[in-house]
């Protein structure tokens, strides 16, 4: 038995060093990990596993050897760039890599993947340079191809393919950002003329938050109701709702349009190479050809006309041929999250920080607390990466059959993996940071900057509150329209029936703590899937019951916490599904092992916060600590890879920048002195 | 029974609007709550709350008009500041302040509460500015009053105080922040000249992030290793461990002194207006006297004394000299969790998105999403702004009394407070951003700025993670002293029956939903007691288990996880009895009902997010459930008083800045077109 003074860790309050005793140096000095730490996974060659992560590789090399030969438009903090600065920066970089070749548009239009991989290597390049490129093509250019005609096409195509023509989305507005429905700018059409005229009839209808509007934009994509005479000779002009014109706002020379007035929003949070800027239009006349016509036309009489029945299906059209943008916002996330975890983990495992009295001090990688920061990112960051890639073959294949299931289903998934992605990569960089302790705050070690850039991910692009919405909003759809015409009763009984066959068949089951089964993908599909299952017949119920005496509205509104809680489960469902297919298809055995780990990493976490599975008795007291014990095992056996693990995301040292997280050799050699590369940046001699 | 149709929020997956029915307008304009929601809480004064949060209203209503008068002593965003022209303007705004009579160090010295207070008076001013002063007065100036004698008190005092002498805390070095202990610099006694020779042994040793250093500091208190020559005559120098020196640094004219290297450690995440160097010495000599010798001394022939009797003793008292930093800290976090929360509260009772179908659109904040955000945060800003008084008023007596039992208690108290309300205060600032979405990114609305500057909050005078651990340890040394020399089966048997006696005594207490027991503060004080109670229990047994095979450092690693969540709970135990005593201490009624339902729900979401009361069967399911619902039902409540418990903050609109969260004009007249400000920050004519 241990005497009372053996137990303690660190002794004195007033100092932070452990005093202990009795400590081998030898657990830490040469695994660095205490004798009782579970078995270690197997060493994999980091290029085997980024072999597989990866087919496009080559492509990749191109891109990065480009800023290689262009270090001078990498932004660099130390020169406290202003807005100006950086936003000439990022307008040479857009233009060394059309000069390289490359077509951001054409990639949109004839081979999505390539543009979405684009935008992810370019997210650690610049993020206002991946954003900036963003507005050009996916929002503005990709606005022309998919809702206008095959003459707006043509018009338009070259010109904004090789940025001579740049231009802006300009939807959001001072007062109306989620709510695109009820957007108030207007255009009118004006028979006598054939031209639409373009207004801003209040001060909240001010366009706001344009990118590319406050010093580039030559026209943009405006979002504006479509107002046109009454057709029955009544004197009001009837409101078609929200649709999408071109409406030119500068001369070539750079000079406003008349009517058209533009301020600059200033410095934001981050994405300062970006101009975003707010536009007031004043009476702004455009021809009638100037609707981009796809899903409703006017002709010179004014006759309105679309193959789609209602303005609400028109609608549901224009936005939903914009999913592109959350494809590329997810791909982009999932760059920043690999950066930054590359960085937090290399700079953990060299850290080195207390240790066992008269023994070398341990890397704070090797402390608990660290891993279990860490070693989650990491394992999420891989499974965030196999769903980005089930994401874009899904869009891909949508864009090339178009068929309906299809376009919901890419909705759905698109809404909820960037909601749920950015959310993720978000809080993650804070992590990242408070992990790399005082240097992760240095601005040359990038997490703040990353931080301040990635946060309106978050929010552009669809709210991710209001994104979430949706994915659930879909469920609820297809769950009705399994049961449409149905008594209540029957669905309910149907539903119930299939929760309980998710529940473990034997109560034994409930109760089982061995690591085999915790580590069953069988097991752990299940218990994410009942997960989901369970909170969308119990929301659907809940909606129900309150519908009647609330109004759906506020019936909706007192659900909004089950809402949001049901989206979240089902991506991660939908994550696991394809983190499990990952792991089953990678042939190398040492790779598949650390695959493997992760995913049971990822899926346990998530029952293990998850209080329903225990309300439920779906696991058992003594279930749910064997699975927290079991996560912190996870976190200890990654630790040995975890630096091959990263390696494996291939981000070269010139791209990475942080001197803290400098080591992206491919893998050869030993990890590269950070504190020298950190002394030098500072202005040392060494 | 509804129909299908009408159980569904957002119906359209291309939309964003809810396509609702049925949905009355009047709940939603009348008081933007729909009728089923709970009962609300009375209105108070919030002029009255706040003359009950503040007793030193004055003084802040006096720094707040000196900014009035000075505004171009604020940073300005939309200057794009560089860190020179922002470090310029904070040295300009403390001697703005000292002219106005206001002496940081007076106040450190004779009346500590002040000098917290201007604290958090200036968090909201700007952050550089206030950790630019903590720097100079509570380190620099402290280090001096604190680990030296009087004739150092006298020699620098005023010289401090008036900024004539500008200084640096230099501890921190490149390889090392928390563990101080191991720092490498060395001050080597030279007999024969009477000098100690301060030197940078390896890179690793350079001081590094030394606030002042880069630009303002004219000497530093150094922490070095205290070497003497082997008083028995050998020929190694005897290494007594790390003490502090006053080094100087620059001649009167700024000129850096022989042997004294500095580097500007560049752009940072945030706080940029703070002048943070790197120091290297080269065989720098400074008078014997020099040595800041409250605690040990050395005579001219090199003799070594100290009335502590071991080096780590000496230690410990050196380092729990400087606790205040740490009270300087939550006082400063908690002052900018008011200010966000102002900000975000503010901006999500005027923004309005969606509605039922005809009807006016409705304040963000009334969606249930934003209340579970925001009020949870608003609750634990009050929580926390009482737990802060009770750390002040506690330092000060500690600071009067020097009672030993007093002082291990600030220094726990101060340790985990600072963690606990500076991480907390750092996620809540991510949150503000996002509950106010674009217009949350705007830099001119500030919750981007402070949550850079904020962040190393987190890391700096102790790292959150070393500092919770210390509470831990401290625990665990009281529970050892409780049960010194009683063999491991008594302490064990009256742990075991303490935890039994926090047990609900009757079982139907486990099971019982009603919101009288649950918003019960015996019920709630007892639930958080326990689980404090029980973690200590558990953590003790699991390092008596773990140490005699692993050793004490790797047992303590093993349960470090548990470590910190114990220091979490007890943080979060204090604060929940101190909020009560608050509650109980306020005799206006309607005040107290507010303040009663925030400490309700603070107390609520710590037993709804712990996994381990439904493990221990503490709380039944059904209890879990009604717990969840008690959550969402407060937050309901609490929403109604929102903008008056803001109100009571009473931060002026000219220290607040941001246009979106402006209205501080004390709770007189409606809030003001927030639109407007935020048109005219962006240069349209309003």
């Amino acid at each position: 038995m241990a005497s009372a003074d053996g137990i303690v860790g660190p002794k004195q309050m007033g100092g932070n060093e452990p005093q202990l005793s009795m400590a081998p140096c030898a657990a830490a000095t040469s695994s660095t990990r205490p004798r009782s730490a579970t078995k270690s996974l197997p060493r994999f060659d980091p290029g085997v596993m980024e072999t597989y992560l990866d087919d496009m590789r080559d492509m990749r090399a191109r891109v990065n050897e480009l800023f290689r030969q262009h270090p001078e438009l990498l932004p660099n903090v130390e020169e406290g760039l202003s807005k100006e600065e950086h936003r000439d920066l990022v307008r040479r970089a857009l233009k060394v890599i059309l000069q390289a070749g490359y077509s951001p548009l054409e990639m949109l239009a004839r081979d999505p993947r390539k543009y979405f991989y684009l935008g992810e290597c370019l997210s650690m390049v610049d993020l206002s340079l991946m954003v900036k490129s963003g507005v050009q093509y996916s929002l503005w250019g990709g606005s022309v191809l998919n809702l206008g005609s095959e003459a707006h096409r043509r018009r338009y195509f070259d010109d904004i393919a090789q940025f001579r023509l740049p231009g802006c989305f300009a939807m959001t507005e001072l007062k109306h950002g989620s709510n695109v429905a009820a957007l108030q700018t207007e255009a009118v059409l004006d028979v006598l003329s054939d031209e639409w005229v373009v207004h801003t009839p209040e001060e909240g209808a001010i366009k706001w938050w344009i990118g590319n509007a406050a010093e580039d934009g030559r026209a943009a994509t405006v979002f504006a109701r479509l107002k046109v005479p009454d057709p029955n000779g009544g004197s009001k002009l009837v409101d078609h709702g929200v649709h999408a014109f071109v409406v030119p706002l500068r001369d070539p020379n750079g000079n406003l349009l008349r009517g058209v007035e533009i301020r600059d929003c200033g410095y934001k949070v981050g994405l300062n190479g970006v101009d975003n800027g707010a536009i007031r239009f004043t009476h702004v006349r455009i021809p009638r050809v100037n609707l981009l016509d796809r899903f409703a036309s006017v002709d010179k009489s004014g006759r309105y006309s679309s193959p789609l029945t209602s303005q609400a299906r028109r609608f549901a059209a224009t936005l939903g041929e914009l999913t592109g943008g959350r494809v590329g916002l997810t791909a982009g996330s999932v760059g920043v999250l690999k950066g930054a975890v590359t960085i937090a983990v290399r700079y953990a495992a060299l850290r080195q920080q207390f240790g066992p009295p008269d023994c070398p001090e341990v890397a704070i990688l090797d402390y608990q607390s660290t891993q279990l920061r860490l070693m989650p990112l990491l394992a999420t960051c891989y499974g965030l990466h196999f769903a980005r890639g089930l994401l874009v073959d899904k869009y891909v294949d949508m864009k090339r059959t178009r068929e309906p299931k299809l376009v919901e289903e890419v909705h759905a998934l698109s809404a909820g993996l960037k909601a749920y992605t950015t959310g993720y990569t978000q809080s993650a960089l804070s992590t990242c940071r408070e992990a790399c302790g005082g240097h992760g705050y240095a601005a040359v070690n990038r997490l703040g900057a990353l931080r301040s850039d990635h946060d309106i991910f978050q929010t552009f692009e669809g709210d991710n509150t209001v994104l979430l919405q949706q994915v659930s909003a879909m469920l609820l759809k297809e769950y009705r329209q399994q049961f449409s015409g149905a008594p209540l009763t029957a669905s309910y009984h149907y539903l119930r029936s299939a929760l309980l066959g998710a529940l473990p068949n034997n109560p034994l089951v409930t109760h089982d703590t061995e690591p085999r089964h915790l580590r069953d993908p069988a097991f752990l599909a299940k218990a994410l899937e009942y997960r989901t299952a369970r909170m969308l017949f119990t929301l659907s119920l809940r909606l129900r019951k309150h519908g009647p005496k609330l109004g759906s509205f506020h019936a909706w509104n007192k659900c909004l916490d089950h809402v949001l809680s049901l989206a979240r489960a089902y991506v991660e469902s939908v994550i696991y599904k394809t983190f499990l297919r990952a792991v089953a298809g990678c042939v190398d055995p040492e790779c598949r092992r650390s695959l493997k780990a992760m995913s049971d990493l990822f899926a346990l976490r998530l029952i293990e916060g998850d209080m329903m599975f225990r309300n439920d008795e779906y696991i058992a007291p003594a279930k749910a600590k064997a699975i927290s014990r079991l996560v912190v095992a996870l976190c200890s056996e990654l630790r040995g890879q975890a630096l091959n693990l990263v390696d494996a995301f291939a981000i070269p040292d010139h791209i990475l920048r942080a001197p803290i997280g400098l080591g992206g050799n491919g893998g050869a050699g030993p990890q590269p002195d950070i504190y020298r590369e950190y002394l030098a940046a500072a202005g040392f001699e060494v």
